[in-house]
Parts: structure tokens; sequence; C-alpha cells
């Protein structure tokens, strides 16, 4: 934690005060374009892989970027979501998974979760994701072979969860906002986007017109 | 979103390169000491402000850096404490708040929250941080006055529901783990720190030795 | 009630003798290809309206033809679907609205529904419905006018919520199941059919090939 | 689901047009008198069993005839069952239960229910049934040979459940509703009816003065 | 608070030397034969009223002596209940509402409570009593004249809610406990007891044989 | 329950007259100093033990003397400690615990109790007292020898769940409520109470000042 504290002191002393102006700007208020749905995973850095700045991106972070279908009982992500889009008004969502995430093994193997009761229920979100796997593959069991496709595929069902939340539901309807599917590569950098239309992960800066391709 | 994506290709061809020894060692699992939570604020960015490096803190973020206490209801905050606590043994949970938070001006006002029935919902999570202002200033209604209170005074809350978590009470128990409870300043970089002894916010990087005062 | 009494003495002394082989046929089995899910309100029959005999149709009816989004706490809809999918392997399932529903009306004035608690908590699940007609035709407030309009887009957000219950999106991926949105005009006797390519509904009858386009 | 589309085909030609005057009357509003809860079971036609018309009977369905009890968590039965009696004054509530059900065979072995965890979870209202069963045979374990028993209690303790609901509790307390217990046998057309007084099911259509013997 | 100290050293020097043999034959174990639900009001003394000593009565109480519907959403009442009754093997259950019951007040101007959220949902449960009392009475809204009326409802309806629960109603099914509704009036001393047969309550030490009415 | 029936008439003509004065003293009101939280073990007379009268304590009883943290969902718990705090203004709350607590017995053998389902959910607000217990002995699982540690921990576990909820929470910020552990133990006549300095369970009356030391 000592090193935690010595860049705090850092950043006052040698980082803060080149960004003086942008920050004093920024202290009455935000207006991100983005709200940036990630894992919690230590190795995500959200505003270092898009190269963005404070202010740019809204961020939620949980163990699996999972997004709760809409319900009548409350939690921090469909708070969050509320708050994003018919507060804020973005205009883009981003759900960002990523390789070797302990929360997509413990998707794979809910049997092993058993000392984690929360992580286990919370992963049950995720369900629906290996379930698709299992029927797409014909597999009664999953393991870790299935990681990468049960990983891309619980992005594309967590959008589809974001799909049921009322104030994001509107602003498709009406063409106001676009969501984004990606999986993050740690070891390589790379950035995958879901597309749509023909159903496939493709990078995202190798799409026409250096925009990755929006579900919507 | 455009530039958001311009930048993930900038990230790929000027930022990469120069960290991918660390990705590589990286890509097979993380062991972060802290688990960070905060505001999803656009304005924050964690890793800016301590100076750390992929890796190094496990990030939960939700509006308002909510922490619901435990109950048998598994929510994402409850799973991804969990899955931090007795999953990755971190040793340190930093809980952050900040000036100018929404969510904290929605504490403050909660009727005006009629057309956000989420973040209403969610921030009633917070109504424990209004309820001691208002007892200790004697004040029957606050207002924006009030904010900077409250925004501590949440951050103290926040830290008593982490306590109702097994796995952190336990780690407590044994000495094995230590709380912090932080604001961040967005105007002044300025990060102050809870200390449990004399119920005060100072400098985090004003403490002796270097290293802030944690509660336990 | 004295007349469905009666009503029971007539079917079995007029109408069950000359069904008796096709009930003993059933007597120890269903396995129906279609689950439907319709109002509770009296004036629909869906064996009437589909000319299906018993066996065809599993029928789930609430006020409203509401389906929460999945969740972790399970309701009559969310463990029906799960029984008629995963259990009974249906390969088709029909939404239907219909005209003059009062549970739309409600969703329209939510305002008036004090008196009826459960009946405005239940559809809340329908907020996601006025909150796409508000967007898309900008008006803040609804009223009897855009009846028509929540009733077939309740049916499509429906529709949503089906695709995040696990068994159902599972079967969707693998392309073994279809989803059908209809509303019935219970003045006309017309049934209109949602087309997912061309966001409208149009008579089930008058498609091409006689069969409606299911979504998918 | 071919012959569906071609069934609503049918009715619209071959059936509406005899029906029209009545459906035309039925445009603009319900009185049902009677509250129907049965199985969604595809064998069960309530119409065709009681020989009633469109307006006749506000139907709810769900798998197993289950109505949970009263309590502040919203689901379908409890909001719909609401709207029948608060709103639309329904005065007769039949609760209807039948052989060879699949809900009431899970309840009975609710251990081969595993892959079914929602319809394990929603079964649990019939718990309630088991245990009496259990309890009044003074068997640890059923099977079976318990079916006929426990659909038959399970008949009884869901109309235990309705009580609980306030606006139930109301007009029983007022003698303005009446509640029945019956068991539809699919295989011979016969419809048994609980008797409060005696707790034994006889024929409905053998009770005296052509009604059944309502509980109160 | 002192006085409560003072007590406790009152207890151990002048009253549990007399008690010694009991209290040592209590050590190891506990076989009540009567669950005792009532109110936590300070003014009831549940073994100074019934003159029984320790190991007599197991008892729960809280606010309004509320007994929630059984649910799978475990509350206090529920599993206490269930410890009482399946684990301990009580023979009676009596619920004991009293007179100038502050939270029946509650359930009588429920407008009042704003200011105390988590009491006005709890006496939800006791909305069934007030449903009751203005169908009977044909009083739209209640006042304190009803104060009397609304508190033996409750305790009837309460009664209700307990054969809900799945180890009462199957010991009710076998005969093998018996359920005993009582109002305590705190200014005379009376106890009267509900009278399943009448629907009347009558002095509890007046009823033959000395024993009250159970209802079954 | 013939001698608790018998009990009220003994109360009626023996005890009664005695105190009649001071029962309606109390017939228009109460003004309790204390909540007195404690286990429903029928071997506990809470008034008995701190000789105590009617009026003085405000008592709460459930099985394992448990207070769920604050949540959203409201329980009888949580709304009867907001009634005593928030209403009645009570300054002192007691949670006591006890020896051969059967709901520690069953917390530290959660797995004994499969067919109490309930009281296992419920037992989860103390794993809380079970981790803790198990990291500081060590220990990967407990028995009963643990079963004095555990019942300490428990009290412990529940005074730091009531921190969370507002009313309590506000009411110790000011200073104008204090909190008390104790555990009584039934075969001596002992309580020993919690020292949050010396985080040590030591006799309630041999305290300095004859008052026991207060958390706070
Ligand atoms: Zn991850
Ligand atoms: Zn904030
Ligand atoms: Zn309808
Ligand atoms: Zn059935
Ligand atoms: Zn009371
Ligand atoms: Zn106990």
């Amino acid at each position: 934690m000592k090193h935690v504290i010595l860049g705090v002191e850092k950043f006052q002393k040698e980082v803060f005060p080149g960004k003086k102006a942008e920050f004093e700007r920024l202290a009455n208020g935000q207006s991100p374009e983005v709200l940036f749905i990630t894992c919690s995973d230590s190795r995500i850095d959200p505003n270092l892989v898009t190269q963005t700045e404070p202010g740019d991106l809204f961020i939620c972070r949980n163990a699996g970027n999972v997004i709760p279908p809409h319900s009548n009982v409350t939690g921090g992500m469909t708070a969050s979501i509320e708050f994003a889009v018919a507060a804020l008004g973005v205009t883009h969502i981003v759900v960002c998974g990523h390789t070797d995430c302990g929360a997509m093994k413990g998707a794979l193997s809910p049997q092993k979760l058993d000392s984690l009761p929360h992580v286990k229920e919370w992963l049950s979100h995720c369900r629906v994701a290996t379930e698709v796997v299992k029927e797409r593959t014909g597999s009664a069991e999953l393991d870790d072979n299935h990681l990468e496709e049960v990983t891309k595929e619980n992005v594309v069902q967590q959008i589809q969860h974001l799909r049921t939340h009322p104030a994001v539901a509107a602003k498709l309807a009406a063409g106001r906002i676009q969501l984004h599917g990606w999986v993050y590569n740690i070891e390589t950098g790379d950035v995958l986007c879901y597309d749509d239309e023909t159903r496939e992960f493709t990078p995202v800066n190798q799409q026409p017109g250096g925009s990755d391709a929006a579900t919507s």
C-alpha cells in the first residue's frame, strides 16, 4: 500500500501541475460521452487502453463486467446505468470483457465456487452465456477450452441485458444511443469488437471508417 | 466515440510496445494488493491519481462509491468484495469519494430523484450518512452546504458497511487487512484520508511515515 | 358461478364423449410445440383464436402478458418459461397482447394505480415500453391516444425480456426456437404479428407462406 | 406452428363472423364474475371444460397453479389477483389443479430438479402441500403414489395462500367472494371440488343445488 | 440503564440462588410446549402475564406481533417459527396482540409514517387487517375509533399467515398443533381469546374446562 | 398449555391487583429507555434477569438474537429497531446472547440444517461470526468447542450490524445512544459484557461505577 500513498504524492507533485487547467475546468461538472462497463480486474486500465482523459469515460466496474437484467430490485449497476443514460445523457455504452478473466473461469465451473457463495450467485447472471455455449457446441459440461467463447458470449449477453433497462431501451428506439461489445486481450493489447450483423468479433481498429460497428 | 476508438489504436501502436514485457507477465494472472472502490464519475482515474500500473489495483466503481451492507441477496459489490478479499487476498481496501459528486448531491435531495427511481433507491444506502449529518448539525433538511460533510460521512459509513461482509470481518479480526477512507478533490488534486482515532480527514501524504492512517 | 358449474356438467355429458379417445391419449403426457403467453383478460380464449386443441398450447397468463427479465429471484413466469423450454422443449413462443387492455391503460397512467399497489409494481416491467413511446414521440406524458402504440411496444419489449432467460437464449443461439409477437384485436378478430426486419406489425395470415415472420 | 397460424385464419373466416356481435359488445370492457387460476398445462382448456364464452373467466395460468402467499415483493400472481378482485370485482375464485401434473411430480421429487433451478424454487411454494402429506401419511419421502393426494392438497393450500392477499381477505370477511378448489381429471373429464366442511373432494356436478360447495 | 445493571446484580444475589436447581436443570436444553409471539412493547411481560417460568415459552417479539406469510425470502419470524415447530416440536402457538399498540396505530394511518420507512413497509403485512375492517365497516378511511377492531383482526390475520408456513400447516393437518389468538389489555390485565367457531373474542379464563378455544 | 391459561387466571387474581396503579399509568403510553434484543430461547426472561418492570424494556426476540445489516428490504428487526430508536427514542440498546444457544450450534454446523432451510438461511447473518472465529483460530471447520467463542463473536458482530441502521448510526454520531453486548449464562446466572476497548467480555456488575462499558 505504501507505493500507492507515495504515488498520490507523486501525482500531486509531478503530474497534477501539468493538468491543472484541465482539472479546474472539470471541477464543477462532467459530461462524458461514453459509459464504459468493464471487469474489476487489476490489469485493465480503461483510460490507458483508450488513451482518454479524465472526463471522457463514466466507468462502472465489477467482477465479470456483469449487467443484471432490469428488475424492480435496484442494484449498483442498474442505478449507475440509469444515472449515466438518463441524467448524464451518454450516447455510447461499451461493455468490455477481457482474456484470462477469473469471473469467466468461475462461470465455467460454478461447482468450484462453494466457498465464494456471493460470487457464485452473482455469476448466475452469466449462466445465459454458458447455456448458449453449451447448446451451440453440444457440450453437457464446459471447461477451460471454452473460456474464450464464453468470454465473448458473456459480452453479447450482457448487452442483451442492457436492452431491458428502460432508459437504454428508450434511447435505442429513438436511435440516440449505441451499444458496443468489446473483448480486451491483456497479453497482446488487442481489442476485439462485436459486429451485430456478422455476429463475429473483429479488431476494433480495423473496421471501416476507423469506427467500430455498434450494435443497435 | 471516435476518439475512443482512435485512442485504442494509439495505445496499441505507441504505448503497448513499451509495456509489452509487463503485459506478458500479467497475461496469466493478477495478484493485486489493493481493492479500490470509487465512484463511476468520469473525472476520476484511480491509476492516474495513485500513479499505479496495471496489476496494482482491483477496482470496483459505481455511482456514489456505495457498498451495500452484507445481505443474503447478492449484488455486484458484495460479490466483487468477496472475490477480492477471499479469492485474491487483497490486504488493503480503499473507499474513495470525491468532490462535486452527483450521487452525493442526489443523496442530499432525494425528492429531486423521482424521474430516476433506481438512483433514488440505490442512494438509500447513503441515507445513513445524511441521517448522521442531520443529527450532528441539528438540521431537519440538508442542502448543498452540507455536500462536503455528507461526502466525507458517506465514506466513513460505507466503510462501516464493509465491516459487515464476512470475508472482510474475518480478515479484520485477524489483523490481516486494513481499510482506508479517502476523499479526492478534483479541483486541487488533494486526497484526504480518514483517521479512525481523531475522526478527522487529513492529507494522505502528510501522515506519519508517509503512509495513511488505516482504520482497523 | 352457477352457469360455470352447469357448463362443467354440459362438458361432461355433451362434449367429452366425442373427445374421449383424444383425452385418453393425452392422459399420460403432453408435448406441446408452442408456449403461448397472453393477458388474463376474460375476452381472450387462446384455443378459440388459434382453433387449437388440448395438448397444442402450453399457456401462461397474467395481467398484461408481462415477462419479467431473468433474475435470481424466481417468479411464476420465469419458472413456467424454464419448464416449457428446457423440460418440454417447445420450439415456438408467442407473446400475445390485445386491444383495450386494462393493464396497458394502467401502464399509461401509473399515478392512477395508488389503490392497486401490486398492479402498479408489476407494471413497472412495462415501463420500458412507455419510456420507448415517450422518447419516440417526444411526449413527456402519455394518454389513451398512445394505447395502441404502447400495447404493441409492450409485446416487443417483453420479447426482449424473454431473450434474457438462459434456456431461451440458448435455444435462440442454436436456432432451435422462434419468438413471435402478436396483438389480438378483440373487436375485429384480427391478429397482427411483429416483423423483426421491418419493425412493423402486419396481419398474421397475410404473410408469405401462410406463416408469420418469427423474430430470431 | 403452421397449424396455429392457419387456425387463426380459420377462426377469422369461419368462427368470428358467427360471434361478431358478441365480440363487438366485449370490445370496450370486461366484467368477468370468476377469476380462474389453473396450470399452464397444454391439456387444459378452461373455457372448454366449463363451456364458457369470452368474457366469462379472468384466467391466470402458471406451472402448478401456484399462488404465492402475499408479500411485499410483487409477482405476476399477486398483481393479477389484486386486479381481478379489487379492480374488476370478481365474486368467485376457482383454483383448478389437474391429474398427471408435471409440476406436482416435480414437487414430489425436488432433488430431480437441479437442472431446472427456477422450477425448483417456484415449487417451494408447494412445499406446504408435500409437508402436509408427509406428516399425515407418516412418510419421510414421497413418491408417485402420493401424486393424487399432493395434487389435491396443493389446491387446498394454494387457497390458504389466497386468503393472505388483502383484497381477497377483505371480500371474504364481508362475505362478498367465494373460493373454490377443483381438480380436473384429464382422462375422464371429471371435476372434483373441495368441500371445506368435510375436507373431501367430491364431483362438482353432484353437489346439492347443482352448485359446488364454496369454501369461505 | 444504571438500574438495569443494578437489576442484574440484584438478580444474581437475591433471585438466582433460590432458582439455582431449576437453572441447572435447564442449562443443557430446552423443551418448551408453547411458541409465544407478541409485540415488542415494553409493557408486556409474557412470563408475568402467564405466570410461567423459564423454559416454558419460546418467545418471538417484534413491533406489531407480525407474522409475514411464508415466502422464499427468509426473515427472522419465518426462521424462528420453523425452529420452534420443526426442531423444538412446540404443540401450541399463541399470537398475542395488545391494547394501545403503537404499531396498530401506525397501521391505521400509514400516511403518518413517512419518516419511518421501514415501519411503514413492515406494517404492510397488517394491511390485510385494515382492508378487512374497511370492507366490513364500509369505511374508506380508518381512524383511532377502529383501533380495537384492527388490533383483534390483526391477530386473526397473522394466524392466517401462520397457516402458510409449511411446518405449521403440516402439524395442523395432522392435528398435532393448536393456534391461539389473544389480545392482552394493559390497563385491566384481561386477556381475550379468539374463538374460531363464533369468530368472537372472549375472556381466556372463562372458557369451558379452563382452557381457551384453540383455532385449528 | 393448560397451565399457561391457569397462569393468566392466577396473574389476574393474585398479581395484577397489586400492580393496578402501575398498569393504569402505563395504559396510554410507553417510554422505555432500553431496546433489549435477545434470543427466543425459552430459558431467558429479560425482565427477570434485569429485575425490571413492565415499561422498562422494549424487547425484540428471534432465534439467535440476530440483527440483519440494514438493507432496502425491510424485515421485522429493521422495522422494530427503527421504531424503538427513531419513534420511541431509546438511549441504550442491549444485544444479549446466551450459553447453550441452539441457533449458535446451528451456525457452527450449517450442513446439519438441510431440513430447516429457513433457519439455515437466517443464520447466514451469523456467518460473519463463524468466519471471524475460523480466521482467528486458524480452523477450517468449527465444532462445539468453539461454541462459547462464536456466541460472543456473534454478539460483537450483530452490534456491528446495528451500526449500519441509519437511525442508530445517527444517534451514535451525536453521542445520543449507547450499545451494549451481553452474554447470559443460563447455568450460573452470570452476565458478561463486551468492552470495546479491551475487546474482552467481563462481568457486567464488576465494572467501574456499577455500569457496564458501552461500546460507542
Ligand atoms: Zn475479469
Ligand atoms: Zn461521484
Ligand atoms: Zn390485457
Ligand atoms: Zn400441471
Ligand atoms: Zn404493540
Ligand atoms: Zn438462543
